[in-house]
């Protein structure tokens, strides 16, 4: 746990509209960092929100983001991207004049076309994007702490408001995160690559397994620690975030995954002709890639994560 | 840490050939077992061997093999499966009467047929693989607890002495190890799909971002926490251990292969024509693979893992 930067309240209230994991986590590390006078939780589920309400993680607790969002001078949306057109309508009217709009979508360009025209006069969105997250599902799993020492990426437009920009760099700072600026289109590509590929490619040998006869099924969990476990983490993620996540980064993806398939196909080819130069080759390449990885800090679990 | 049953000491002299990682985590779960009087630590290379010795993890060092196993009432083979061979053709002499030959490698079908022919009359042989392991190469990197509720599977044919397969269970037993028995092939397939096909994609994945301009893969690396992470772990793996395992369990994992293939084929065309029920059903059907590993105890970390 790295000690937070204190500092001055730097918004009065803030609005999370959605509260599983992720928001969750947000309410906690603004609390932790006491950036932030108050807070109002907001789930469309009663459920999640009583949950919440258990955990004490707000000041107030709203299904409704159009009453959610009065008076805050701070709303954070952290709902999958299939509701973010739904939500930013209604909250629309409410919003309080000054008031600052982001999210925490892992798709940057689709999000900001949904907030285009969608956002009031007077009101400033910033898209941004947290690399932090973990595979359970509710307010339950969310970690004050789950920000610390990662990259949180801004992707603010040419017209952008440059005060709301400073304004969340300072913000998710006292959070923990290291936030970084981006171009919009170089987020998706990077992210097709660093997190989109990665979960997809983790689904799909997932359900390679599910796929096997229920008796070696069986054996493929209870072996699992071989290798295959790091894949399920990923694969036991949300099912409706991911897949907003690649229907709406589609083409990047896509064009990963032609990568993916090319790469995959040299090191098949190698071992159907006993090719072992070529494998060993291409194995002490990726073994400097984990080196680099390593080096970047970016090795460590989430706190919370299942262990991994 | 679990505590380890103590008992009688169960072998007076053990020989460990090939002191890496796993060569040194079989040593030092042995000392603190208790179950053997002394140990020898043999490799190939001096530099390996000087710094285990360093370590203190062994009695005695020895290069050469058949001078290690000399009056050895236990031998594990902790190398690469390439040198097998060399080394029952080294050891073959020296072997004491009686003793026991064991192995830790991750392909059993092709070790059996090794052994066979080279295994001298009145010395037992069983083939063994713990389902654990770490991606850092050296002594200094073993652990005493890597077996800790891991599962060993031993892969002893019709004409495997007995006696030998249940002292084996009992030894591993002692180092924390859950021990259980398979026939040989059934063990290569349920490994292609558990560890070889896994390690098979992280490798061909993180080759995928070693291809990309240099400062996309710098991006890459930076934003790993994403989900990629988790595979330049497994990447980061030994090169020759691996070459080895995919060359000598070539058919079962082309045919893991293929069939991951055609659920990947599945996903990119519900991801082309964007079909997001196929993609969240889908989803949804892995997540309960996930909860599985996790019921089986199988999802946590290593002792000694980079944090993963």
């Amino acid at each position: 746990m790295t000690p937070v930067e204190q500092g001055p309240v730097l918004f009065e209230h803030a609005a999370i509209i959605g509260f599983g994991n992720l928001g969750s986590s947000v309410a906690r590390a603004l609390r932790k960092s006491a950036a932030v006078g108050s807070l109002t939780a907001s789930d469309l589920s009663a459920d999640v929100l009583s949950r919440a309400k258990t955990l004490d993680l707000a000041e107030r607790y709203e299904t409704d983001p159009a009453t959610a969002v009065q008076g805050a001078d701070l709303v954070v949306i952290c709902s999958p991207i299939s509701s973010y057109a739904a939500i930013l309508d209604a909250i629309g009217p409410t919003l309080t004049e000054g008031a600052i709009v982001t999210d925490i979508g892992s798709v940057k360009r689709v999000v900001a076309d949904i907030a285009e025209g969608r956002i009031p006069e007077g009101v400033r969105f910033v898209p941004g994007h947290p690399i932090a997250g973990s595979e359970k599902s509710g307010p339950e799993f969310g970690h004050e702490d789950l920000f610390d020492g990662r990259y949180w990426i801004l992707t603010p437009g040419e017209t952008t408001d440059r005060d709301a920009v400073e304004r969340l760099t300072v913000l998710w700072g006292r959070c923990g995160a290291i936030v970084e600026e981006m171009a919009v289109d170089y987020h998706d590509k990077v992210l097709a690559m660093t997190s989109h590929l990665p979960h997809l490619i983790a689904y799909s040998i997932v359900g390679t397994a599910f796929d096997l006869q229920s008796s070696e099924q069986r054996d493929v969990i209870r072996f699992s620690a071989g290798g295959f476990r790091d894949f399920t983490r990923l694969a036991g993620s949300d099912p409706i975030m991911w897949r907003d996540v690649f229907l709406n980064n589609k083409e990047a993806v896509l064009e990963m995954l032609q990568r993916f398939g090319e790469d995959l196909s040299l090191l098949q080819r190698a071992i159907r002709w006993d090719d072992g130069d070529t494998l060993e080759k291409f194995f002490r390449e990726t073994r400097e890639v984990r080196r680099g990885v390593v080096e970047a800090k970016q090795d460590k679990p989430y706190p919370g994560a299942d262990g991994d």
